[in-house]
Parts: C-alpha cells; sequence; structure tokens
C-alpha cells in the first residue's frame, strides 16, 4: 500500500486517481498543488498525482514549473481521464423540475465547458463561481433545501452524500485531462502501455537553429516526439527551455545516444522521466486499473 | 475611445489593460473569460483583454484553444505584466497588527506564490480558496471587521475602496503574466515594440520527423522561434497542430517565403496574428502606456 497525495477529495484528479490504482492504497488529500508536491518530496507521501493537460484543477505551466524548479521528483506514469462533469444536487430538493433550481455552482472553467446544457434548461439560475468543482458540491451540500446545485464529479456527489440529477452535461465529450504520477519508485502493471519519456532541454544561447538542431538528433533516428513546449528559463527573458515528450524508454539505444548527440551540441538535458503512458482506449473507464505500486 | 471585453474590476487581466491602454477606453468586464471572447466575436466589444502565460486567471491552453476552434480574431499585441499580490483589507480594522486576522481569501495560485509570507506572518489565519482574487477582495469587503483579508492586486483594493496592509508579497519578483489584445483592427503606438507572428501549423501526418522538416523552414532563413508549442488538434488522439511565434513581422520578405515553403510540404498554415510586442524593458511600469485603438 502506498500513501498518495492528490487535490480535494471529489476533485477530477481524485477520480482519476481511483481509476488508475484502484482502491487500496492511502490517499491524502491536500487544498494546493504545491503542497501535494511538497509532501512526497518532504516523504510525507510516496506519490503525487498531478494534472497536466487540459486542467481545471490549476495552471498547468505552473505545476511543470515546479516540477522542475521547486521538487526533484521523476515522473512514473501518465494517464489519461475524461473531464466528465455533471449536475450534482440533492433529488428530493429539486424533483426533476429544473425550474426550482436557483444558483448553480462549480470552477469557471467547468462552469464554460457546459454552456449548451445551463443555456437550454438553467437559464433562469444564477451562477457563482468557486475555486473547484469539489468545493462547489461542498457547498450545495449545506445549501441544497434553497435551490442550489453543483456542477462536479460522480465522486465528489458520493463523497457528499449527494445525487447525481443529471450525468455528463459538459459540451463536448472530448474533453480528456492528462495526469502523472510522480515519486521515487518504478510502478509495475499488467496493463498495456506505451513507452514515454520526458526531458527538458535548455539550449546553449539564444541563436535561431538551435532548437532544429535539436530536433535533428531525434530526426534522424526516426524518433517520435509526442509534445514540444518552449518555457522561459525565469533566470533572463528571452532564455528558454524546452520540454520534449519522446515516444520511447531511455532503455531503448536510440534515445540514450540522442541525448548524447543533443549534450555534445551544447545543451543541457534533464531527464525527467522514463515511465509507462497509459492510454484511454487500453483499459476500460468502468473498472479501476489497480496499477501495482 | 474602444470597448475593451476583459475580467472583473480589480483582476491582474484590469490592471494589466490599464496598463497598455490608459484610462481612455472603455473598459467591460465580464466574468467569464469565453463571454469576453464572445463579445468581440459578436461585435459587441472591439478588443480581448486575453491572459496567456503564467496566469492566474484560467486556463492558458484553454485561452489558446478558445482563439483557435471557437472565435476568429486576430492577435493586435502582446504584452507582459507582472503579477504582483498585495495583502488587502481595511486599516482601520487590522491596525497593522497581523495576529488580528483571522482568514485570508483569495485564488488557490495566487495563495501559493504568497506562501513564504503567509507561513511568516499569518500562520494563525484561515485560509480560504475562492474564484479569483477579485471575488476575494469583494468578500473582504463585507467581512472587514470580522478580521478577513485578501490577498490581490492593487487595483482591485483600489475598486472596492480596501486598503494595501502590505504591498507585493509574493515569493519571487519574476513573476509576469503575458496578455494578448485580440480584435479586429491594428493598433498603433508610439513606444518602441519587436515585430511577433503567431502561427498554427498543423503536420499533415503523425511522421517522425515531420517537425523537424518545418523548423529547417526558419532555420535556414535564421529566423528566431520565441515559443513553440505543441497541441492535440482534438480531431484524433495522437494528432497535433503547433503553435508557433517567431520575432518576425509578416510584412518581411522573409517570413511569407517561409510559410510557403511549409505549406508546400503539406502543412496547414494558419496566422493568429502579426502584432507589436511590448517588453517590460520598454515603458515605465508606473506610466499607463495609452496605446492607440
Amino acid at each position: 500500500m502506498a500513501r498518495i497525495a492528490l487535490l480535494p477529495a471529489g476533485s477530477v484528479s481524485h477520480e482519476a486517481a481511483v481509476h488508475l490504482l484502484g482502491d487500496k492504497h492511502e490517499l491524502v488529500h491536500y487544498k494546493l498543488i504545491s503542497d501535494v508536491f511538497t509532501s512526497t518530496a518532504n516523504g510525507d507521501t510516496d506519490y503525487s498525482v498531478i494534472p497536466i493537460e487540459n486542467t481545471i484543477e490549476g495552471s498547468v505551466n505552473l505545476h511543470m514549473d515546479w516540477l522542475v524548479h521547486e521538487v526533484d521528483l521523476p515522473i512514473q506514469a501518465e494517464w489519461v481521464y475524461p473531464s466528465i462533469q455533471n449536475i450534482v444536487g440533492r433529488k428530493q430538493e429539486i424533483q426533476g423540475d429544473w425550474t426550482t433550481v436557483k444558483r448553480v455552482l462549480s470552477h469557471p472553467v467547468a462552469m464554460a465547458q457546459c454552456t449548451q446544457f445551463l443555456r437550454k434548461y438553467l437559464p433562469h439560475a444564477e451562477q457563482e463561481h468557486v475555486s473547484s468543482t469539489s468545493e462547489a458540491i461542498r457547498m450545495v451540500k449545506n445549501h441544497s433545501e434553497e435551490g442550489w446545485v453543483a456542477i462536479g464529479t460522480r465522486l465528489g456527489a458520493a463523497t457528499h452524500q449527494l445525487d447525481v440529477l443529471e450525468p455528463n452535461v459538459t459540451d463536448h465529450d472530448n474533453n480528456f485531462t492528462r495526469f502523472i504520477l510522480v515519486g521515487q519508485s518504478p510502478v509495475t502493471s499488467a496493463v498495456e502501455s506505451a513507452a514515454k519519456t520526458t526531458m527538458l532541454v535548455t539550449l546553449p544561447e539564444d541563436f535561431p537553429g538551435a532548437l532544429h538542431q535539436v530536433l535533428a538528433a531525434f530526426s534522424w533516428r526516426r524518433i517520435n516526439l509526442s509534445r514540444i513546449e518552449s518555457r522561459p528559463t525565469k533566470r533572463q527573458l528571452g532564455s528558454y527551455y524546452f520540454y520534449i515528450d519522446v515516444e520511447l524508454s531511455l532503455d531503448s539505444i536510440l534515445l540514450p545516444s540522442a541525448i548524447e548527440e543533443i549534450e555534445a551540441l551544447g545543451c543541457q538535458v534533464r531527464v525527467l522521466g522514463s515511465y509507462p503512458s497509459y492510454s484511454s482506449k487500453s483499459w476500460a473507464l468502468e473498472q479501476p486499473h489497480n496499477l501495482e505500486v
């Protein structure tokens, strides 16, 4: 059994963590993503669950920057989980009649993802923005008799003993959030996964074509990049580093030689993790994955 | 005089907008960034102010995706503004005695940026997360006699007739937010600026080395990239497009020929804007810039 640090009970992070890890681990919830990271860095927990793409739970760039500047925790796994939002409240109060709803609470981005449903069924309801979907559900629990409902996760509803009044009210079905699991020990799993390595490449100086030379090292080896992103180094304006994800394990022969070549160009390369990546296709959403950690 | 759509009064967006545009325009505030975009797309306003990097005001990727998928508004200017957070409250209640503070309200990310100050001076105070720094200040206004304070902007304090109890309590000085101004008409300015062009490049298929070929078109012309970022197209998993910023105007000779070459490779190129970029060095923070729009 591992101790897993993550955002509050009922958050998308919580649903995604249960989905990857099953229910056999001890989940330790924190309000702030910085506290999540810190607990694992200090050894209070074994792993952190961090939303890193398409997320309504904080700033993506900030999370990656923490991983680079504040803590030294390798990425051990990656997975995607759908952002499914639901109308959450108390069935006995609302009774299937949307006109009785006075107020809808949620995180601003979650609310923006459900614009069509809100326009069609709840145009009369007042919209109130709170800091997270789990906070919205927590607040609705104490005010359900006043016609309050929340937009949030199914697990959030269960956590606070509320009902899902309408499932999946998001405008688009293709909202996925990407999560990473960071910690000191590798994970194992019987489920099919793709290999992935995340690197931080700092160019020696800001000269035209430097990035092109770095990518050539991958290109002629036919190594596929699945993400590239430039970020300011914060040391000086106009100085950048790059996150690069490649679809290859560090154990392969090709990748270490590509890294050597990039370092020979005068670049610094820091490997942030070499890990299994679980796609949404490789496992059923209904079934927790029970990753061994 | 132009009509400018932006996030609520007292937000970082508001401070940054006043800084770029001065006070001669009509500012129209919206709670949601989607409503900001929509108002300009519908012609209700002339420009939108959109935070796009290092932001505590919503999801950066989401804002860029809106620009690509939901509206067709060219970028007309870009500027950076420091994220300076302050302790905001009512001086007569707190009287310079931090032990009288019972509760600190702010956006979770703004609060995380002020960890050191909070640990040192307000360890006894309860922390409450709300949806934005301006909302935090609005709430403190009605509860200042109960020992509530907010973390937020100087302009937010002024907007709600509250005092800055302690200026600049952020842990690091190098927190800048990047903003863009989107709308149909170009802007003019006497202030020194750099030229920038933002493009969306979609690769013909997911083959290794395609991105490398795209970058070669910039590299041999010695065109400098200032940002590159891959994003899923949302059409299918594993299909990507790239945001690319180059430090060159579309009026230059080099850039259109680079774009032609990239299109000849089978890529789609969409120019999201070719515009002046104002760095933090080119103008004093104390003085509004009064951009002509």
